[in-house]
Parts: C-alpha cells; structure tokens; sequence
C-alpha cells in the first residue's frame, strides 16, 4: 500500500502550481479557478461566461465520475479536457499542467478550470491561477458564510447564483449580507440567476474588466 | 511541523470506529450518520425526525466553523453536542468516541450525527454508525448519482429534499430515477420538503421501523 505524506502533497502541489503559473505567464493566459458545492451551478456560470465574454475561451472540468459538464461546455463549440479524479475530493495542480499542455491554448486566452463540487477541500490547492471564482447558490441558505468561513475567505469573487428562487427557499438576504461583511467581502459578491438571465451582464462586464486589466489576482 | 501519513489515518478511523460501535452495542444506542452537501437540509432532517419520532434522542452536531446548527437543535429541548473541525473536511470516529462519552446517553437511546457539508470526504470515514443517510436537495440538480458515484453507493437511505422546488429548479424526476437505477438505489429514495411538510410521515414511518427493527445496517 502506498503511504502519502500530507506535507509532501502540499509541497509538491505548490511546485506544480508554479509551473502553471510561468505557463500562464509565457503565454498571456488567465486562469479562473471556479469553486463551488455540487450543483452551485459553476458548469452554468463558465457557460454564460462563454456566451457573453469575446475572450478565446478553454476549459478544464473536474469531477469524480462522468462527462456531463464537459458535453455541455462541448456544445458551445469550445475546447474542453475532463478531469475524472475517480475519488479525490480537489484537483491538484499537476493536473493542471498535464491539461494546460494538452489543450495547447493560443496566446492572450481565457482559461476556467471547474473545480470538484466541494465547498471545502478545494480551497486549500493553490493551481497556479490568476483568479478564484465561488459560485454559491440561494438554495444552499444564507449561513454559508458563517460556516464555510475558509473558502468564502479564500476568493476573489463570490457569484450568488439561482437568484430567482430566493423567494420560495426563503433566503434572508440582509442575513447573508452581515455574515459577509463579518468577512470583509460584502463587495465581492454578485448576485445571478443564469435560468432568468438577471445579473448575467452586470457579471460578465465586471469579469471582463478584470481579465482585460489582465492582472493576476492570487499573488 | 507534524506529519501525517494517510495509511495511518484511515487504520486509527477504523480503530475508533470499532470503539463507537462497541458502546453503540453495550448502550442499546441506534446511531445515524447524514451526510449531505452544503445547505441541502441535514439539520431540517434531524429537526424533523425529532418532532416525529418517539425515540429519546441526542444529536452531534459538526461544522468546519459556527454554531448555528446546534443551536436550531437545542431550541427543540434536545440536548446536543457542537464539533468545530476548524478545517476539516469530515468527521473522524475518535470525535465521535468521545462526543458519546460526553452525552452520556440513556440506555435505547437515537443518536444522530451530523457530518459537515460535503458530498464528497464523509462517506470514505466509517464512524461506527448503524445506518448513513444521505440528504440531497433538489437544488443540487438532478445529475447527482451520475457524478458522486462514491458517496450515493456508499448510503442506505437518500433523503431527496426541497421537493416543493423541484419544478421552478427544473429537476428532471426520471433522470434522476435513472441514476440512481444505475447504481442499484431506486427503492432506496425518498422525497421530501421539510417546509411544505410533504413526505416527512411517510420518512418518519420508514425510519421508525428500521430503528424499532434495532438491526445496524453497515456491518
């Protein structure tokens, strides 16, 4: 049986991530990282991000079994690996690389790595980005913020989505709002629904603000 | 700094697990674990199995961060234990060891734990529970079972929430039956929406009997 040592993870992980990192820098590229539970709706934030942003778009798509989001990143017409980590609970940034070299992007593009639904694990893998993303739906409540202090702590960018059904999960918006201030983040949020479509401009106008400026956010 | 070898880790779990479920014997205790992604309803579960069952019941509650849970529990008069895991992805079975020490629960009592909000790093960690329960929410969309594989198998009864959302989600009832069909779960499913009410007599009847039944069904 093989024995890993968590220290040697980390480490290792931190030297794929500066590889991915002068990748990213000797060809131009902007790496978001999107992180969220499953079914946050990530797969459906990089969707609208594709038909909205005029970027060369790629994508990499983690998950633990199945090409469900990969096929439907596909049917955009837009160049996407999946990564199956079998049981691995985060993507690592080796992978990162291995993918990086075999989707090949051209210069100047716009690179989102959908990360395995898990509002824990994943923050804590730096992959070498120039960005982090949380996509946090209404229907996981308004404590999230309270509870999963670590992640919420850990972005550049919080996306709040399946806004129209606020209302019927009964989401106490002014709630939500303190337990982010409490973290100082109550300007990165965002709120959208991407069923209705509400908020999808206000959030592409404000990413691609921040791809254009082109500035790594995580160093 | 400390290391920490895998190999070990998962030997101790088992170690600890065989210590709960040798109390959980000596005591008469019916031990459930509910597992479940962010937000998906675990703590409305265990409120709701609180209101309909008879049993005498104690609740270990865990979070990476807060108390909010156990509070919700507590205000039902029911006595319970909050676990912070800090970062911590899951809980282990020495927690769990030591939380029943603490209760000090009477003989034929229920316990339910908690596990933190993740569909992903529970389900590998044996607590020496007699039965897991997963809650899933309809919000979490309906492809699930195809991309959390491990966790899905790895239950003996799925608690599909919210359903009084499933039509404004959109959530695709036969897809999902399909899914879960795949993995040999079909007859082990049952909807419910702890804020309509419906379904909850129904779950609570079928809990009742397997715990009446007194049988652990995970060795």
């Amino acid at each position: 049986m093989e024995i890993k040592v968590i220290r040697d993870i980390l480490e290792q992980n931190d030297l794929g991530a500066d590889q991915v990192r002068r990748f990213c820098q000797d060809h131009n590229l902007f790496l978001i990282n999107v992180l969220g539970s499953p079914g946050a709706g990530k797969t459906s934030f990089i969707q609208s991000m594709i038909k909205h942003l005029s970027a060369n778009i790629y994508v990499i798509e983690g998950d633990i079994a199945s090409t469900i989001d990969a096929e439907r990143i596909a049917a955009l017409g837009v160049q996407v690996i999946q990564i199956n980590t079998g049981g691995a609970c985060h993507l690592i940034a080796d992978t990162i690389s291995d993918a990086l070299l075999q989707l090949a992007p051209t210069k100047g593009s716009l690179i989102f790595i959908e990360n395995i639904g898990n509002l824990v694990c994943p923050s804590s893998f730096d992959l070498g980005e120039s960005m982090r993303v949380l996509v946090s739906s209404v229907a996981e409540g308004d404590d999230k913020p309270y509870k999963y202090t670590t992640t919420f702590q850990a972005v550049d960018l919080i996306v709040l989505s399946k806004s129209d059904v606020k209302e019927v999960i009964g989401f106490d918006s002014e709630y939500y709002r303190k337990g982010l201030q409490a973290l100082g983040l109550e300007n990165k949020c965002l709120e959208v629904s991407f069923r209705t479509g509400q908020g999808e401009a206000a959030l592409s106008s404000f990413l691609a603000s921040i791809i254009e400026a082109g500035k790594c956010l995580r160093v």
